[in-house]
């Protein structure tokens, strides 16, 4: 299925031909897994010399629907779509999951495989669709030739630091976060050269670091942000949700059920901090009540980090919103570990012992 | 001479034509000036797409002999060379000469006028001989477009950092030098996207600051380092020399021959760094016990900042030379104001009043 030449590994026997006349459309999916930086730079160069355009899609792997749509998006608009699966270690506190965190490479390949093949068959009946071109899969080392990177506040290191808006929100809890991602996607998308970058709505901060990362450090690529793909009820997909089960993931619905009752206070035209928030609030601390008077083997707990109304560029908390600005309602909780599972109970990967913080927010739009 | 559109400002009759068609060759030398970003993107877009290569040369004006041997290299690189003349605000700190910076548009606009025509004559012997075609110019909210920019070591921003590297040698007294020069960089790079970039061996800091820079991050751009350009007595060139005048002129060359006495120990089979700096260090004290005998009208005082003997890769000092490695031998002096002039003496500009403080070095290359 797959063999590795060079530290660049073809799925399925068209690929080749791809790299070889990147003009030709191939006859099925597949794409190139490339591992190391000047492989993937001699691609881009290639398709630059053709008149391709390349969007990026950055991930750390463990792929779900909230990516797949990136990369679906991605497609409308590039002919060629390059994916990174790179776990990166600077964005990870030195308390925080970098061990746990999951990794899932044959299914993301396989995932990626299958939607190229989707791909592919739009293409058909329409000569835009791009396809997802080339995987990028580096190793740690090719990410940080030098020092092996800090996870410490203080920890010496090439970073990208993007202040104050890193220290907001995601930031208070997490204070290398930011500077790690940054510092990651500065890496990457001088590796892509990319036409557009794609990111998530889910992670609203990031897409306000990124943004203005792009802005200030003159990165020549689009920033597109793609709105949050969603569970039928509404929970926001994250690659941390198959920790769950289902007990923590029925409570922890209560997360986007906090915002859209913040939401309706907008929309029905209240603009002050005190009516927007407050029926988050209390909402969150109905339903924490009710699962505290449940027994252990019942019920699921979790503690409210911060729920946040904030300014769309800046992040500075607000008291009023501005209607012809809009804000951003954010907000994030830990789910605790269950305290006892009853037999059969599906308690997700970790058996219910991994805590887990979800975030979600919802972007309360200028009134026209 | 020049017209400005659209924030382009072209000099000499032909300039327009080079935009509209940049592979005719221009019958005299010329270029254009831009002071936005979209400006020069489009001309490097145009470059591009015709396989021209672009050599960068980033300077904060006040140009010298130094700069022009920078783009004398870089014209026998490259088909088009990129100037760019930005006084960058956040490597100085808010102790230091931001304002007092020397800025001379209309000499540095010229001497690139007369260079391009000495590269033109060249042209005409060698095909390979690149010109100047674009200055960039901007202006600090271009370069900056977030917030205004801080000196504060603790301030906001979007900064690239380079540590441990940007704490050492310059970095000890300049906490926020190599902060601001790696974050200009960064932003300079993205912009101008050059094949290459010139840096003189002068900043050797700089260099070392840079070459790590561009490793860490993956910028796609080969940094070349070009050898200081010296007076005929080996002082270095540097913009700051125009405040010096003949009395600190004379006794600042001392930086020069400390380093030689240091060096010579090296070529003589010396290792030890009491025997390569003891014979700096006593050329700089004994220099200075000679100033101090004199009048106050007739001396010039210096403070020797610092001597050292550095690894090449992580500029941590070292006790022994490593032959196979070599070193960097650099140090800096504090050339203080004078203290009394005399009638008609050639002090300088600022007429002596202004410190100047000088940096120079010089590499110990390994031992064959």
């Amino acid at each position: 299925m797959s063999r590795l030449v060079n530290g660049v590994k073809s799925f399925s026997t068209t690929a080749s031909s791809l790299l070889a006349d990147a003009t030709t459309p191939t006859a099925r999916s597949s794409f190139q897994v490339f591992r190391d930086v000047p492989s993937i730079r001699g691609l881009r160069r290639q398709l630059l010399q053709k008149d391709r355009t390349v969007g990026f899609v950055p991930t750390m792997g463990a792929l779900h629907e909230g990516h797949l749509s990136l990369i679906r998006q991605a497609a409308r608009e590039n002919t060629d779509i390059f994916v990174s699966i790179f776990v990166n270690p600077t964005q990870f506190g030195v308390t925080e999951d970098l061990s746990s965190y999951p990794r899932t490479w044959d299914s993301d390949v396989a995932k990626l495989e299958q939607l190229n093949e989707e791909l592919s068959r739009l293409g058909e009946s329409s000569a835009s669709a791009g396809r997802i071109t080339a995987i990028f899969a580096p190793t740690s080392k090719a990410m940080y030739p030098g020092s092996p990177p800090s996870s410490e506040v203080d920890g010496d290191g090439s970073f990208v630091t993007i202040t104050p808006l890193s220290g907001k929100l995601e930031g208070g809890s997490r204070p290398v976060f930011f500077r790690g991602v940054a510092t990651v996607c500065m890496k990457l998308f001088n590796i892509t050269t990319p036409d557009r970058v794609y990111f998530g709505q889910k992670d609203v901060q990031q897409t306000v670091v990124i943004k203005r990362m792009v802005e200030d450090f003159h990165v020549g690529s689009e920033v597109r942000i793609i709105e949050t793909a969603r569970e039928h009820d509404g929970l926001a997909l994250s690659s941390r949700n198959v920790y769950l089960g289902d007990r923590r993931r029925a409570v922890g619905l209560t997360i986007y059920k906090a915002l859209k009752a913040a939401e309706d206070q907008y929309l029905a035209g209240k603009t002050s901090r005190a009516d927007i928030l407050g029926s988050a609030q209390s909402l969150a601390e109905s339903v924490l009540a009710e699962q505290q008077a449940l027994s252990p083997s019942e019920r699921a707990i979790y503690e409210v980090d911060y729920i946040s109304l904030a300014d769309p560029d800046t992040l500075d908390e607000v008291d009023v919103v501005d209607p012809a600005k809009g804000a951003i309602l954010s907000t994030a909780f830990k789910m605790a570990p269950l305290e006892e599972s009853n037999p059969g109970e599906n308690c997700g990967l970790g058996d219910g012992k991994v805590p887990v913080r979800l975030i979600d927010n919802l972007i309360l739009h200028p009134r026209a």
